[in-house]
């Protein structure tokens, strides 16, 4: 190995934001990248996920993972290359996932418990796949689908945030097992594709009309398992239309995430009362014994043609901080990933 | 039997309340109860429940139960004497349980649906414990906790309206279980009760203080189990301290029935994310096929002098308005139920 100079661009969180995330929120440096000791790897990164989750992570408080500190890179989930390693764990050219952070280089112990990363197969999907139906998303979908909501053939299943990484996973496993999927996306183009591209059932536009009325015009026998992406006013339009016994998986609320006022908690939420039904969270790091199952179905589902895969790919590492914003503007139209660069 | 003109005075639903029932949302009325044909009975009314239920039943829309109708004499359970009969169910004497309404007395058909009229032993229990431990609320309590609760022993149960004829028997079931039981109830008599006469490990006054700072205090190993008959703030202030994999039994909101703004809905509910953890509706009819084990095993409790009961006695019918009105204002202080008769 030659030894290389290697600079690495890096964004790091110089502030907690109130609101939407600012410029000012983010510092941008550059670090040459330190040389490596035994059991050290160097990851390049090439793909960066960009999710709802990351707002989260920026504020302070408990959750279900440590919020990133003031002055640290900005957590993120990616793909990378080895470049060097001084680990048998990996060699240099190996495909990588895990938590590189939103940095050009990765540097630490191969094992770090932090950034677990796993050897993927470029061959056998191309390499964004991994951040999202065989990554995360894809994950949480399919754990949170199968596991919360427990949907059984024959059942209406609705989702929110279909045209989005988790979304579209969880309408199409709920394909898979015989359901009748109903999506809820923003704008014509998405709803379009959620059925026309994954085989929905039916779309609901929650910017052209009432979801209310949608829900009744495409819900007939009420509704059996509702994955919850964006909170707020979709959840309790979806109260109010559960059937007894209903399962409600809360994934995520990305209408509330840049809240500077209280969450808008849901006032139908005795409807659950009324139907003996249940809300229940999600947070995919509990299913991580099985990931592996999970990736082999869906993997199999990609490769037979039963299941689709849309990445929104934006290019560049200095465009961070827009990009991320894009998924709060529902500006992303499938799963958002930063190119950082080729191999 | 000799035939004597019985007068029946009755409350009948006269409008539908906009926020607390007024007296003027009731019409009072006395009918001559009518001769009966084979298959009949006439109950006189003994004991009326009072349950914040109640005032959902006064409103139009889908729920668990149909609503009443306007016209119609108010549903309430009650105890009551078979004081006549031509069907072989019932005999002249015997005491029963069932939805005899507001009213003192009933009369139809001895297998009448609605009614569901059962016998109970005034050997065995004072017969107000039929409305209270051994009657809806216990069940309420009892089902609600150990089926949707599911609470194991060691952990930390609380529950509001701790008071109440709900709140009190899910302490005491979960004292039985071998949890740490934390009540909520408004004023110090009423805490002390719970604590001193209960056996609950501690009370929080939502009346004195903060009820997260008591529950910092009280469930120094957070909450595993929350039992709400309350809504509101205090679900609010409870969803921030479970415990991963924490169920929450949504049982009822007397917080919110009398509202006439859309309900508070639980801002935290994000919670239920972050900690992988459920809220869940119960109703009690669900369990009908199992009443007769709760009440096994409850009184058996009772007998035994491990679970105590405590009614609070209201007389007089044409008290009945102003009685269900202190349930909304926590001005009963345990079961309530309104004595209309002497046998």
């Amino acid at each position: 190995m030659t030894t290389t100079v290697l600079e690495n661009l890096q964004f790091r969180l110089a502030s907690r934001p109130v609101g939407p995330a600012k410029a000012s929120d983010w510092q941008q440096m550059t670090q040459v990248v330190p040389a490596i000791n035994d059991g050290d790897i160097i990851i390049k990164t090439l793909y960066l996920s960009l999710d709802p989750a990351m707002r989260g992570w920026m504020n302070d408080g408990k959750s279900y993972i440590r919020p990133v500190a003031i002055g640290e890179v900005m957590r993120a989930a990616g793909i990378g290359l080895v470049v060097a390693s001084k680990s048998p764990k990996f060699a240099v050219g190996d495909h990588v996932s895990g938590a590189l952070g939103v940095q050009q280089y990765w540097s630490g112990a191969a094992d770090d418990k932090a950034g677990a990363f796993i050897k993927v197969d470029a061959g056998l999907a191309p390499l964004p796949t991994y951040l999202n139906v065989l990554g995360m998303p894809g994950l949480t979908a399919y754990f949170g689908l199968l596991e919360v909501g427990q949907p059984k053939a024959g059942e209406t299943v609705v989702v929110s945030g279909a045209a989005g990484a988790v979304g579209m996973t969880v309408g199409q496993v709920a394909k898979q097992l015989g359901c009748r999927v109903v999506g809820i996306a923003g704008g014509k183009d998405k709803c379009d594709f959620v059925v026309d591209q994954l085989g929905f059932d039916a779309c609901i536009d929650y910017k052209a009309g009432s979801v209310k009325d949608g829900l009744k015009q495409h819900c007939p026998q009420g509704v059996d398992v509702y994955f919850d992406n964006v909170g707020g006013d979709i959840l309790d339009a979806v109260l109010t239309r559960i059937n007894k016994k209903a399962r409600i998986v809360i994934c995520g609320a990305i209408s509330q995430y840049n809240n500077t006022t209280p969450v808008k908690g849901p006032a139908n939420y005795l409807s659950l009362l009324v139907n003996r039904a249940r809300m229940e969270g999600i947070v995919v790091f509990d299913y991580a014994d099985r990931f592996h199952l999970g990736i082999k179905a869906m993997g199999q589902w990609l490769q037979e043609g039963k299941m689709k895969n849309k990445v929104d790919i934006v290019q560049g590492l200095e465009n961070f901080p827009q990009s991320l914003a894009m998924l709060f503007e529902g500006k992303n139209f499938g799963k958002l990933v930063l190119q950082v660069a080729d191999e």
